[in-house]
């Protein structure tokens, strides 16, 4: 039996100001910091460790990961970061309030974008300073990988190649392997892994900084799942 | 012209408590935390930014190189985290008082073993858990590669190889490289860049924490170097 731990991010200072994020590389509030410590702390009361680590090119996730793995006293293990597990890319809403967008577009619209697997939210133009492509840390995308918008089947398109050519391999040499990510991520990544429908994982509300532990057997289905006190 | 920043880890607490600490994996004390932080900040002032890392197993260089990537609002580049990057493995010195040694040994022993390139500390045995092949860090590391102690030479020869092998393929990338890491895994490292004498090694201090610039040539031979302030 193999086991994998997920781990969404601490609080931002966005998600506390109630603004769509996405690929912006918004830093952790005091809650979130205490959130990764609290995730550190669960983990090593459950004597968990790790043997690699996978995170997003973001400063939330990466700093999550790095609260916990001080905790655990296993800052040494391997570290690899990419965009593929990066937030869902949220287009022309980042940066917007989700209140005053509910306002402008409505409540319906917003929840559509925000959790309707097919639904996209606005387009930004290249020349927009929010588009990847304008980021140095994106350089070495081709340009069909860099988003415009996403919506959670395009989130899910990127998350799994990752899964299966950087997580796959580590999982089936018998590391032990933990995931420091994002909502949609996370939620494209379960979404195949627990195999949901849209309407289970439009359902699928992943609480921040509680490790959720998935228990796979060798052909990497799952057995269950459950989340960590 | 290709640029490499070298940087000593902030003050441990066991250079706090004047202990040889070797592989032994020490945190950064209070002052080592400010001298990390601080070497982020003159290299934000002077404009450098990176697109690789570098560093050793060990806590306090991992936590330095963190400070300053996040300093620098670049904790999303690869980091490579490796034993060959590691201090010099102090034998049956690791733990003990550098004063207390002094007195047992003689001042001029103690300076030996910390300063001559080919003085070895007393070796450990295997049985003491001291022994880096009780640490599962180290646990795919080949016999021959696990010190019971090593002199500088040793040194030398382990960090060699990963110089060769994985830092001058990214330099040659024209990545802009940071190594952080320890006095004497440093002082291996610039013995051969800058293809110092055992005499001009030995009298090499590297203060802990302040940017060390080398600037090379095409073929990776030194033009200058210089610290930042």
């Amino acid at each position: 039996m193999k086991k994998i731990v997920l781990i969404r991010h601490g609080q931002s200072v966005w998600n506390l100001e109630n603004r769509f994020t996405g690929w912006t590389d918004v830093d952790l509030s005091e809650t979130g910091y205490l959130e990764a410590k609290k995730a550190g702390e669960i983990l090593k009361k459950h004597d968990y460790n790790f043997d690699i680590a996978f995170t997003s090119l973001l400063k939330r996730a990466i700093k999550t990961l790095h609260i916990i793995l001080e905790d655990l006293d296993h800052l040494w293990i391997p570290e690899h970061k990419s965009w593929h597990l990066n937030e869902r890319f949220y287009g022309a809403l980042q940066g917007l309030n989700k209140a005053e967008t509910a306002e402008k577009y409505g409540a319906d619209q917003v929840y559509k974008w925000r959790r309707d697997p097919d639904e996209e939210p606005p387009q930004i133009s290249k020349d927009d300073e929010r588009y990847p492509g304008n980021d140095l840390r994106y350089q070495l995308l081709k340009p069909g990988e860099l988003p415009l918008t996403e919506n959670l089947s395009d989130t899910i398109a990127r998350v799994l190649p990752y899964w299966n050519e950087s997580i796959v391999p580590a999982i089936s040499r018998n590391e032990k392997v933990i995931i420091s990510a994002h909502g949609n991520s996370l939620r494209a990544l379960i979404k195949y892994i627990d195999n949901l429908s849209n309407e289970e994982v439009t359902a699928l509300e992943i609480p921040t900084g509680v490790p959720l532990v998935y228990e796979l057997d060798d052909d990497l289905q799952k057995i269950r799942h459950y989340y960590l006190e």
